[in-house]
């Protein structure tokens, strides 16, 4: 039985992960490391899922529990999940960010190198690392050139370049990636999609005016649906070249408001759409597609899930939740 | 009169900055921050260069002192030299030198974004950045690609995209350096120039065996004298573009091995050199020589001082220190 430690376990991702393994033939003794204890009000059988897991408590950016973490648990494979992930939040608090992103990647690796710990690990990167392209550089492969535009993407490059130093400087073992905007239930509506599916959801249960509150409508991204990602995170930590970096996307691009003509389509209700300007960036990337095909030649995994599929499961949950 | 504020005003670059400003034409009330009151034992008229600045003791991780700071001091230019400077240095400490770069550049900006304060920064960044190139892309220009190769590059490039964000995201007024290989009297050991000279200058006083210990002799810097680092500085704080970045370099390169001739020669005492394993590093840049077209082009400095009068002034300066 192999040792899995997953940080940031009791997010969106980490729920959502923890949850596939236990229908997983290959089984995993199933570490979690989190600030809070798991809520995963998004998965029907949450106690059997908590049940499943050891939990250790733990700020990341507490360097002397992380050791005493790594120490006792020996992990084979660490899935580096724990995140302040929202770009909008980072503009906000742009110390918190960078602190609850490089910071407690650097805290890990370090924590790794030190106690010689033979642990596989994937760091989690972003397509903001990406930054404004050229329409021509579209789909984005791994070999463009990265110029970070916001304090998050900032945050998650430099852990892109301190896992590329660990692996070629002392030898660790670390993929990583760079996750284009993951999507699916139980996502916070700190997030576009998970807040426009909320917008509908209130609409339907609360009769709330048919008026959706988004930022800039035109922006497009690739949305990937979480059940995808976890795919892509598994063929990763299993096949992934040390030292590598994967895109993980559907290939697809979709402006914001796309999402909301396909949920008004998807629930039957048609309705206006507002511009918020406290929810416009200081500087935005107007496009963000990436190309999947470093990822699929090297382990064969490819996207499933379609939008609708994926946005009809968000409009469920917020419709369950505020019900 | 305009308000200057030193950050790290006790190191090598500290002392000799503001030493050079006692000499200007223009008036400068100066404030100089460091964890430790300044030693300054290359400079020969300390005392009056003390009198000179006002001194604030603080650690630029503490946010909460660092807001106290700029908002008493309400500076119009911002010198951040602070900085664990040393790539030797990252290798053992990553951890330590990354939070000594990129967060304590990160406390200072978030201090100058949150209180409005209209101050011009430099950035002072690293030619580490450049990472490993190929000798068809020297002299290096700042169009070249970064790809760090050690944790203190990484933590440079960090800060240098963090400076880019907030030049563009918060309107700050910033301007970055890509400063190559530094050297001259009052350096530290931990680098290597000084170390050679310091080796040569116990052969003199010590009479100890004529023997240098060096790491890899044949890695190629281009190594650049404090007094040309200082006008540059100047340089770009007066005449600079917010959310450019500068290389600071001599456009010479010399090898490890150049040095120790050099001194040889300078000195009249022939050597043997030693490789010491433990002065290798884990991963290493060949060459690295810059360009200064740039900052030429734009502020009109150019280096003036010779090798081998920074290698007399370097080793001048450990013969008085040993005797």
């Amino acid at each position: 039985m192999k040792t899995l430690l997953i940080t940031g376990i009791s997010g969106f991702v980490g729920g959502h992960f923890t949850r596939s393994l236990l229908n997983d033939t290959t089984e995993y003794e199933i570490h979690g490391v989190s600030r809070s204890e798991p809520a995963w009000d998004f998965l029907s059988d949450k106690e059997t899922v908590l049940m499943s897991i050891i939990f250790h408590q733990c700020d990341l950016l507490n360097t002397g529990n992380i050791q005493t973490i790594i120490r006792e648990v020996q992990p084979d494979y660490i899935l580096h999940l724990a995140s302040f992930s929202s770009v909008a939040q980072s503009w906000r608090a742009p110390v918190t960010s960078f602190l609850n992103n490089t910071n407690v990647f650097l805290n890990i690796v370090e924590a790794v190198r030190t106690q010689r710990t033979p642990a596989r690990i994937l760091s989690v990167g972003s397509s903001e690392e990406y930054g404004i392209v050229s329409p021509g550089d579209l789909p984005l492969s791994e070999k463009q050139s990265i110029v970070p535009e916001n304090p998050y993407a900032v945050a998650r490059v430099a852990e892109e370049y301190l896992a590329r130093v660990y692996v070629k400087g002392y030898d660790l073992d670390i993929c990583c990636t760079r996750s284009f905007n993951h999507i699916g239930p139980g996502q916070s509506d700190q997030f576009v999609v998970s807040s426009i599916a909320r917008q509908f959801a209130e609409m339907s249960v609360h009769h709330k005016p048919r008026v959706i509150r988004i930022g800039d409508g035109t922006i497009v991204r690739d949305f990937i649906d979480i059940e995808d990602v976890i795919r892509a995170y598994k063929a990763i930590l299993i096949k992934g070249v040390p030292g590598e970096v994967y895109n993980v996307c559907s290939g697809n691009g979709h402006s914001i408001l796309d999402i909301v003509n396909c949920l008004a389509g998807l629930t039957g209700q048609p309705v206006t759409v507002e511009q918020d300007p406290a929810l416009i960036r200081p500087v935005d990337n107007p496009v963000l597609i990436g190309s999947y095909g470093k990822l699929q030649e090297e382990t064969g995994w490819a996207p499933v899930c379609s939008l609708e599929s994926s946005l009809t499961k968000m409009y469920d949950y917020w419709l369950k939740r505020l019900s």
